[in-house]
């Protein structure tokens, strides 16, 4: 399935905490056709480090399709020939520096000064994200979304939708799921982004003129790489040095094949992550409840929608714990929801990698 | 029970990676009294952060006792009416600056300079930890080990002598347990390291003379803090900002208090632990497989002691899969197995608050 990156403006954007953005322009994907009535729309949330392209290639020769590809197409689980699937680059996205990436955020020019913001942008909440996508679903004529399915931080953003919009949303699919942040994942997440800020190339946030706080960045998307993984994760790698000719147990110049490994992954991210923007994204994820208040049942009152809840069982950023609290709470409010975990030992990955497992429930839940 | 601090000295120690260390003095506490037989012996090996204070107080207006002070003292679990309790402050102990211990590593003074070593101390492995305890209970005159109960890094070494001194154990109680490195925790670890070295004050180790990494520390100990906890933390503390009057949904200078919270108990053990040190530690536990080979079969194949494997269910850092693995492992060569999990939802620290789960079993291994 060949693709297109398209770029929406919204005029003006109100945040959540105040702020009034103008000219926010966000890139976009489509895939299928938007039906007369406008209800067979099915929007994906961007996750946390991914961008609007979910499925096919942009050109016969890219060499990985959009992410969930495997779920997203012809007769696929989200079927295109049924659906109009939808997909954003949303705000403050953190592949900023993706060419094909569109978003506003930290890095974007600030018209005031007509310098990068830098940590002068808003602070934007989960609940931002789901009205910049309202925004461009209202521009595309969707009327009612027949389904919002999202995973990880789009999970957040699904949940979000169902009591924000509660009468725009039939249906919600939430992968490695998490519906309020509690301590933990707080306090994890302020790790991921401590080491951005020690980098003294950071500079407040001021370094869109310099050099970019590269070996910060490159220890948090280490740090993001094994919260995303489990104990699955290289039982043969322990013991296998990153230089064949030097033992880490003599000499501190060698190390381990697993870091190393770890390391040249994230050293290519950052080549398309902006630093602010990971601090962003993180206190956007740092601020969620549902609905925003202080408890999940009264967070999901609003929500009038079907719920199918799929955390990963090895997951250790969003534990199954999380998607369990999201079902009691959803239970008591009397809503219809079907909770399956992903078998594996892979971690959050698995929620990509195994999402397979869930197909089934996914086109139940579509039904 | 009031316990006292005392030194041995250890002539001369050749390391695993073939240095020699002269004048290696190490702290240590006993409780209870060394039969005739000189066979009454427990071993409890130091944890990664914790020091040979495993039990009592020093002084009757000691805050707090030692870290296991729940289960070792008379008519305890173990019960230093019947056995004579070792441990150790051993090589490279992460407190260093506690004035409470001894050890020898990257803060201590290199003979040949007159300066601290730093990152040019050797480099140490856990079966250099066994050997400096064997040295030291060798000087006490035990001759044999009724048992060695190992938490956590403890484990590690609860496992290596097993199979170091196969003769000289009877029996093992491995909680927390891993027996052998895997990709995940070797990164893992590496990932604990990396703001120490990221922080300019580090200065590859030589930072003695001036101010320590201590920003760098702070997040280190943030990592390990994390870590060692898991999703039953803070389910009430992800919206409470730090400070009551700002919100961190409007401020960068705000923050959330379960950030707070974490932060200034690494703040408070700045105070005690190395940088350095804490290197130290994490290559030591990385480069570790039971008896230094491959595969855990054949690392366990010398072991005649019985085991009894503890994790904690909801252990993020050493998985209840790692101490399966060891099951399997001993279980292939024909060792007494018990294998409990501690329930719980507090991760890694779990074994330490909820030992009282493990003390019938820990009774029943001592028998």
């Amino acid at each position: 399935m060949l693709v297109e990156k398209k770029v929406m403006e919204i005029p003006a954007f109100q945040t959540v905490s105040g702020s009034r953005l103008t000219g926010v322009r966000i890139g976009y994907e489509v895939y299928g056709r938007l039906n007369a009535a406008g209800d067979n729309a099915i929007l994906i949330p961007r996750s946390y480090s991914s961008t609007s392209h979910v499925a096919g290639k942009y050109s016969t020769t890219d060499a990985a399709p959009g992410i969930f590809d495997s779920v997203i197409g012809p007769g696929k689980t989200l079927d295109t020939d049924r659906y109009f699937i939808v997909s954003t680059d949303n705000l403050i996205n953190v592949a900023a520096k993706d060419p094909t990436v569109t978003t506003v955020g930290p890095s974007s020019t600030n018209p005031a000064t007509g310098k990068p913001y830098g940590m002068r942008f808003p602070i934007i909440q989960i609940r931002d994200l789901v009205n910049a996508d309202k925004a461009i679903l209202d521009a595309l004529g969707v009327k009612k979304l027949h389904a919002v399915v999202g995973w990880s931080m789009g999970s957040m953003q699904a949940f979000e939708w169902s009591v924000a919009y509660p009468d725009f949303v039939s249906r919600v699919g939430a992968l490695l799921p998490i519906a309020q942040m509690d301590g933990y994942t707080v306090a994890q997440l302020d790790n991921w982004g401590s080491a951005i800020t020690l980098d003294p190339k950071w500079n407040n946030g001021d370094y869109y003129e310099g050099p970019a706080p590269t070996d910060g960045l490159t220890r948090t998307l280490n740090t993001l790489h094994i919260t995303q993984r489990s104990y699955g994760w290289g039982t043969n790698l322990a013991a296998t040095p990153s230089k064949p000719d030097r033992s880490p147990a003599s000499s501190w110049d060698a190390g381990f094949a697993a870091v190393a490994n770890m390391q040249a992954a994230s050293a290519a991210r950052t080549k398309v992550f902006d630093a602010n923007a990971i601090l962003y994204g993180n206190r956007a994820m740092q601020l969620f409840s549902v609905g925003g208040v202080a408890t999940l049942e009264e967070g999901f009152r609003p929500a009038k929608a079907k719920f199918l809840i799929v955390p990963a069982r090895s997951d250790v950023l969003f534990f199954p714990a999380y998607g369990q609290r999201a079902v009691e709470a959803l239970r008591k409010n009397g809503r219809d929801v079907t909770y399956l975990e992903i078998d594996g030992t892979g971690g959050h990955f698995d929620g990509v990698f195994e999402i397979k497992q869930a197909t089934s429930a996914l086109r139940t839940l579509l039904q």
